[in-house]
């Protein structure tokens, strides 16, 4: 008897997600994939050492209470308005399996995270992209009013740029739908959606310790926003989606919220440094509000600039698509590493 | 603007699967969601403080090689027919993401694991319960073949009893679609069924840390079988769905195995000693291949005796459903734990 594909149809067509290059052995400078360049709070390290040990052997805490009353606390929203995800991006499929069924509309600006449109091939929906403009502009009536779910990263990735809170608002009353705001690089903004998670029915913000909080490594995130959809979430999660040691450690990073922002200004002054010294140099630098800066350098042959800086040991990221070949996304690191970068730059560009 | 409703409707109507009660501030001996009483190897805790600091700011690697490796070594796979996941219950997920569209059809013995009807629904999938008979014994043909996905927890939970790796190949060859035996409870039974996910190209064995290498407050665990069915998997996987330290420690628990199995052991023996206890006492003990025993009191009131054993400071847990409801599932802990449960016993039936 001749087997159907044992696998769905739309999973066999799927192209996965493809995350930056982790490498190994070889000595980098690693401006890639917007790791922070400074350690995570002390606290952290101590934290995580208090809870190992025998208790490895219980189950944590299914619906990390503790971890969302300090984020609730810290940002402003009650205990069962805040949801923890192993990374942002598990808070994302969530949205995904919560809000928007088979055939439903999926829409998000393009170019963006490029993760959204395979999680929505993965449920089935149907996908719109939304397009930019030349220096990623955003206009409210090109979104789609009836979509179920619509993501807006913002700021945005690849390209750092933001739109304001207010253009959010207009978004969140026109959609019929869920506005989830994509906030992993916000920490690094001027503005932020919290007070529009707490006001408008239909929208969710989500937030990374990634990024501003040094932990990659640990995979934490969190959703907040209304009681309902937050209710939601919690219907799709998994049972235990945060081990005891993520838990222990996303508490720990928001006891010392003093280290955060002293981390997050840190890396702000380096990029406002570094996209002067670019631009002095002829490079276009797209107004950044995130930990990295999208670049175009004179040339345009962004391709050429990633293998000439790859081969004096500084890897970045370059994206071949039609809309982002002509930039480069460069990772906003130490002063030093910086320094760094603009040497290998002028090493290059002299034909050195 | 009346809206329509924010949330899918599956999502609406369904119940969210509810873990065991995870009890905070009272002291209670814990015997109700299958926890290893014994530590986790020693080699786990060392691996995990040698992960933390510094590095904690970086992206792990996504794809868990040294730890998948590591799994294949010890259980006769290549590295890419092995995948893991945080948490067995992840890669469960992720099956149902691959393998089972909206309306496919999703089957499993009956009553099971209590998160395989809600994963189903949660993907919009056609649920089929296969009744187990009055002892736990199943009928390869009671299974439809046309089914997109089969589960079997193989031991059955909350059952504890087990079919024979004959059976599940019998069953395999007559399922047209992907059959994933749950073997969350296999290092505590006589066999397993990792020949058949070598042999046969449509089953997968999902496993869990969580139970045999006392590290359910970690979240890891790792499914193998054919190459093509785990690259399915590798393409609905979350990018990094587990952290540094969580690849860290599978990977030292799996450098261990002389602790696992000297671990695994003792809780057999301690099971086999408290069934023929509880035997004596007229209790019904279903033959058990996991870490747990579900037992029926003389008088069938399972539910009066969860209460007494609670009110003597011992948590086991009572499902209410129809079919299990003349039952407690008791987790197997140290000889010592069990004497105690064998005391409050013979003080409730004395009318202590």
């Amino acid at each position: 008897m001749k087997r159907r594909s044992l696998i769905r149809e739309e999973i066999r067509k799927l192209a996965a997600y493809v995350p930056g290059e982790q490498p190994k052995g070889e000595r980098l400078l690693k401006l890639n994939t917007n790791e922070n360049p400074y350690p995570p709070a002390p606290g952290v390290a101590r934290a995580i050492r208090a809870e190992i040990g025998a208790c490895l052997r219980l189950y944590p805490d299914p619906v990390s209470a503790r971890f969302r009353e300090r984020v609730g606390k810290a940002l402003g929203f009650a205990c069962d308005q805040v949801i923890a995800g192993n990374g942002s991006d598990d808070l994302l499929m969530m949205c995904l399996r919560a809000f928007a069924g088979e055939g439903d509309l999926v829409q998000f600006p393009w170019p963006s995270y490029s993760l959204y449109p395979v999680l929505a091939h993965i449920q089935s929906a149907r996908v719109r992209r939304v397009p930019f403009g030349a220096r990623y502009e955003l206009r409210v009536d090109a979104f789609d009013p009836r979509a179920a779910l619509t993501f807006v990263a913002n700021p945005n990735a690849p390209s750092g740029t933001s739109v304001s809170a207010a253009f959010l608002r207009r978004l969140a009353r026109r959609l019929k739908g869920v506005l989830v705001v994509d906030e992993a690089y916000a920490d690094f903004a001027r503005e932020n959606a919290l007070a529009l998670a707490r006001s408008e029915p239909n929208v969710l913000v989500s937030r990374s310790l990634s990024k501003s909080f040094s932990l990659a490594g640990m995979r934490l995130g969190f959703a907040m926003g209304s009681r309902d959809l937050v209710a939601a979430l919690f219907k799709v999660k998994d049972s235990y989606n945060l081990d005891r040691l993520a838990q222990a450690a996303g508490e720990a990073a928001f006891a010392d919220l003093a280290w955060h922002r002293r981390c997050t200004r840190r890396i702000v002054r380096t990029r406002e440094r570094f996209r002067a010294a670019l631009e002095r140099r002829g490079w276009d630098v797209l107004p950044s509000e995130a930990n990295f800066v999208f670049v175009r350098p004179p040339s345009g042959d962004a391709e050429g600039w990633f293998s000439a800086l790859r081969k004096r040991g500084i890897l970045v990221r370059w994206f071949s698509s039609e809309e982002t070949r002509e930039r480069l996304r460069i990772t906003v690191g130490t002063d030093a590493e910086m320094r760094t970068v603009l040497r290998a730059v002028d090493a290059v560009a002299g034909g050195d």
